[in-house]
């Protein structure tokens, strides 16, 4: 069974037959007597098509970004080993692809997220930077897992940050600067969804329902795997916890609870059996992405956890609504986390959102061309010669020329001086107007087509530019 | 002496004194008790202004080469080290951070060229993709070298590659495309300038002095290293190749001969001794450099080699024209680079640019702005509220009805109801206009002031979108 579909992900994985070569078709080597080179697996290669998907995706993120008023920023593509495991513990090796170089006294890592490193440029500047920090980056991410749908040992991630202030109405701030990325990437709330919880919340509503305090961070990471667990053995786990058979009913609603962000966090409550007091803090950022306008695309879903332990606050997930796929984006607020890079405390809240997860579910919405060429930048200006001296020897300035005046300029390197072929090969190439370099230029002009209401004029050669610049 | 001005190269470096601690000032840690991070040495941390810097510089690389009609790749960050060694032998390995996962069974590196996975790319798929192949790439790239002026460890470049056709016409088609990102960037031909030379040119004049055709490769390295040499040295090796002592005058003559492309290849004939004829394959390259108008951008150096074995035609690097800092750029043609790889025999020549050493000159040339702040986007709107419930609940859903309409739109987090000092923090995001919730508020309507007029309106709520839309 194919697993993969779209982009080119180097493989072969494991649970896929589909070969390499079968989605790689090369030409035979006759004679060349040399192998052919892969690509590490896990890894892709982005011909123009497909590279044309992922610059629309970064696209949308991009602007998205910026016209929520966040800055960009990057950081190395790798880091000092002990940025990924002081915090994390040496468990999370095996995760990373780390190196050292010969006869080098440092060891290093592919960055597996950009957090540590977001931190780690806010501390040590923290004292100078304007607050808000509001940053985005699109780096590219590295995980030595097993590559399977939705994962990949390289992807690429954009991370949306907000530093320094408090408050849901900046938890809101970053859900909807990803909202508006969606949205202009084609979703609407019946595509995917963003499900929220509250740390806060979720400890007052596990109190309420007898967890004593130190054994908090049990039941959330209980709360986290409900998916993964039986009904049996989460009942065994939640007594475990101390609880009533009365309380591990309610714990058992609770994990399951979901429900529109729009409905009162009332009945939540109701449903849980616990005041409306304990979901406070999740009735303010209903009040916040109320105010902001993105409530239709939120659900409230005890069950989200994140299982990063440095989270604060706001959680949230990006779901297909079916749950079919994994996480789209993933985040929340993580109050301490400046702090623990080495700079001040600091609130913080912000996402990430990979690329490969994201596309399938694009293209399972029909929401990618089949052909992602049909993404590339399409051509201005298709220059082709009708043949003679005059024009073969034009043909080269004019296109320089035309590229000067930021034209995006193309021509053919067929010599035949048939212009219907040669017309064929500009539209091909989606061009918007074909340039005729014929017998007109004896008085000095051109034919000019454009391809796409199929009509032709004559143009002067020297105000060539101002009939090729295409139109709103 | 601070040897590094500008992007924030990691330290230290051999032969600085300035500290990290002194270019990244950072606030006391008290209390914390945790250190500051360091990014590794030779890689960058781009804070926004800087990142705004290598933005221009990638957005000239890609409006040039999408107007010259080039399509953009992209590959893995890391290949199969075998990749790069197959072709250069072991002894790059000190070259590149390679690294092998625990209990892995493949080595993987870093990659220090995209040229080797371009080649990978074509010969894959050379049987389908149509003819000319013309991409282009703007991939970080590592070398595990010493951070110097110019060099770092981890690099932003720009490459440039036609495979399929052969002809001086196409060497001189890559070369136009990086004329154009040059010209985009400020820079003029009495800034850079283009040192071209050509391999069989190259070839045809040593064996007109008399080199023997198996001596042709040592001939060429000696011209490649004829400036770390010293005269005498030059001649002792020049003679070593079975040179008379006439023709190691005219050799040393040749090393050190340069002329405008535009002079003609005769005079150049004449200055070394050999017949015009040799040069042939230069005054293709110096014809088509006239038709396509990029003449006045190019020198002809017979020194230039390029030191990859695997060049085989015209060879070029992009200098300052002094000559104080290292290549701009470098390429040239190399027809057996697909073959190479596992693909079919096919002409190619292509470039790289990196940005390190085009920022050094573009900063010395003033080409970019002081503070690259300067460079990031302006805000279409900076929304206040001149206090009020009213304005204080409109506030977040109008900022979200501005980025949904496609506009940049920020706002400040101070709650002052002082209008100037909100005016203030408008112009320091250099917004171009403000939109103040005021009074006006109660019959609908909003102050809009143009922050780069000085003028200011009230417009009806309902219409702000098209009063905000940034003039051409």
């Amino acid at each position: 069974m194919r697993q993969f579909c779209g982009l080119h992900e180097n493989g072969p994985f494991h649970g896929e037959t589909a070969s390499t070569a079968a989605r790689y078709p090369s030409r035979p080597m006759a004679g060349t007597g040399s192998h052919t080179y892969q690509a590490p697996k896990g890894t892709r290669d982005f011909y123009p098509s497909d590279l044309a998907v992922r610059r629309h995706i970064e696209g949308a993120w991009r602007s998205a970004s910026i016209d929520c008023g966040f800055d960009e920023v990057e950081g190395p593509t790798f880091e000092h080993l002990e940025l990924y495991t002081a915090k994390s513990g040496d468990g999370i090796v095996n995760e990373l692809f780390s190196f050292r170089r010969a006869g080098g006294e440092n060891d290093y890592a592919l960055r597996p997220e950009f957090t540590p490193t977001l931190a780690r440029m806010v501390a040590a500047r923290a004292g100078s930077l304007p607050v808000p920090v509001k940053w985005f980056a699109i780096p590219n991410m590295f995980r030595a897992e097993r590559p399977q749908r939705g994962r990949l040992r390289e992807f690429v991630q954009w991370n949306v940050d907000v530093c320094g202030v408090e408050g849901a109405a900046h938890d809101v701030d970053v859900i909807a600067c990803a909202v508006l990325a969606l949205e202009r990437l084609g979703l609407r709330p019946t595509d995917v969804e963003v499900r929220l919880s509250h740390r806060v919340a979720i400890a007052r509503m596990l109190a309420a329902l007898g967890v004593a305090d130190e054994k908090t961070g049990d039941a959330m990471t209980l709360l986290d795997r409900r998916d993964k667990l039986k009904p049996e053995e989460f009942a065994e786990r939640a007594a475990a916890l101390g609880l009533s058979a009365d309380a591990v009913a309610r714990f058992d609603t609770a994990a399951r609870a979901t429900q529109r962000l729009s409905e009162p966090v009332a009945a939540l409550a109701a449903k849980i059996g616990v005041p409306e007091a304990e979901f406070a803090a999740l009735d303010e950022v209903r009040a916040a992405a109320e105010r902001a306008g993105i409530l239709e695309w939120c659900t409230v879903d005890v069950g989200i956890v994140r299982g990063l332990a440095y989270y604060t606050g706001t959680v949230f997930e990006v779901h297909e609504v079916s749950g079919a796929e994994r996480a789209v984006a993933g985040g929340g607020r993580y109050d301490g986390l400046v702090e623990l890079f080495g700079g001040p405390k600091m609130p913080a809240c912000g996402f990430g959102m990979g690329d490969v997860v994201l596309a399938n579910v694009l293209r399972d919405r029909k929401l990618l061309p089949e052909d992602g060429a049909t993404l590339l930048p399409r051509p201005d200006a298709f220059v082709v010669s009708a043949g003679g001296e005059t024009a073969e020897a034009l043909l080269p300035s004019l296109l320089m020329r035309l590229r000067r005046a930021g034209l995006h300029a193309r021509t053919t390197t067929k010599t035949t001086k048939n212009v219907g072929k040669l017309l064929g090969d500009a539209g091909k190439a989606r061009a918007r107007f074909a340039v005729i370099l014929g017998a007109e230029l004896a008085d000095g002009n051109v034919a000019v087509k454009d391809l796409d209401a199929g009509t032709q004029a004559v143009v002067p050669l020297a105000e060539l530019e101002s009939s090729l610049h295409p139109r709103a």
